[in-house]
């Protein structure tokens, strides 16, 4: 994942076939149990979220794969019971940091020179730049940390609805009994914000048979 | 845009494409102000954000088109002075409704009863459900609306990868400067959170030629 941006080539996809994937997407209500996501398809959609952008490029993030069939059925309980949770070929969930400081900084700057190849001091302006924002009086550390992780969320049902995988956002989940279930992943420093369920759409899941509904799109962009 | 999903046929896209799009993405630091997004791929980008999912599908939010060349320059100073500001092609504002109250549950019922031609009364069960959402105590309707535009702004970026065009997300902006500048767009009732910058990167970059950082995915994303 070294690969400076200016060594790649974009391969623009068809503007059409893009727009035609975010129709075809929708919150998933009923998955067809029996479809799994191929291997190769899902660790895409786990390097593409990997891939999302975030503020200075800090990751405030962990992402948590749940595959374990006794667990599925226990956050199934921790999710009003719907049953996407247990359905759907993959759940993951999506936490943030709950703190930032001066050691996540040090952390990322560590990174930065080593995949660059450059000595950590001659990213002093930057690090220092990273330390004042984090500590500055006031800023919450979590909003800012949960903006990052829903950008990694848009950038998931993105690549998902782009590989014709479907899934479905849920936000309505008991958050506190997500992370004492995922604890042994999420530890003490991350916790847990919302959860996609990603598979494949049931032959007879009403839902998909609705129009979708947005508002128009010069009430939504405005111009000026 | 009311057809219904199950109505389309998903055209999954090539996954080295998408990775290799996803590599190519970085946050620009300096654009080509010579080159500019053809209308059709930027009405693309409209209509992909347009698209993106929110919690219940109430789309809290708006988007703020700045070509005015004298509204970019000034917000450039709203923007501690970075030159993506006015040097992009297009400049886009992501804002948040201010609040979520009965009304806005209505005005999003009234939207589904008319693209799915049902009767309003028919949807009572979804509508209360909303109110109970949004009449809760101590919800946080501001981090809630956040969230969602973050969302928007992930599938944005996403989107414009795919399609080939440069970004750069921009949080290093004073959100009470934008929302004076931009109140003929925003109004009262939306704010601004971020904006994004679009566009295409300068041969000269400087930033494009640096290898992309990220934390290695096992650290990242956790299987249990």
């Amino acid at each position: 994942m070294s690969t400076a941006p200016s060594a790649v080539a974009p391969k623009p996809i068809d503007t059409a076939a893009l727009l035609n994937n975010l129709h075809w997407r929708y919150a998933v209500k009923k998955f067809d149990a029996s479809k799994k996501i191929p291997a190769a398809t899902w660790q895409a959609l786990e390097q593409a979220t990997v891939l999302s952008p975030s503020s200075f490029g800090l990751q405030p993030w962990r992402f948590v794969v749940i595959n374990d069939k006794a667990l599925r059925e226990k956050l199934k309980g921790a999710s009003w019971n719907q049953s996407q949770v247990t359905d759907a070929s993959h759940l993951i969930a999506f936490a943030r940091r709950t703190h930032l400081g001066a050691e996540d900084v040090q952390r990322y700057i560590d990174s930065i020179a080593k995949t660059r190849g450059v000595p950590a001091a001659s990213l002093d302006g930057y690090k220092n730049m990273m330390l004042g924002f984090a500590q500055q009086p006031g800023l919450d550390t979590g909003l800012w940390a949960a903006k990052q992780v829903y950008i990694a969320l848009g950038v998931f049902l993105t690549a998902a609805a782009n590989l014709g995988v479907d899934a479905c956002p849920m936000e309505g989940i008991d958050p506190k009994q997500y992370d004492e279930l995922l604890k042994p992943a999420l530890g003490s420093d991350y916790t847990t914000l919302c959860v996609a369920a990603a598979g494949y759409r049931a032959s007879d899941d009403p839902v998909a048979g609705m129009a979708k509904v947005r508002y128009a799109l010069s009430d939504v962009v405005k111009h000026v």
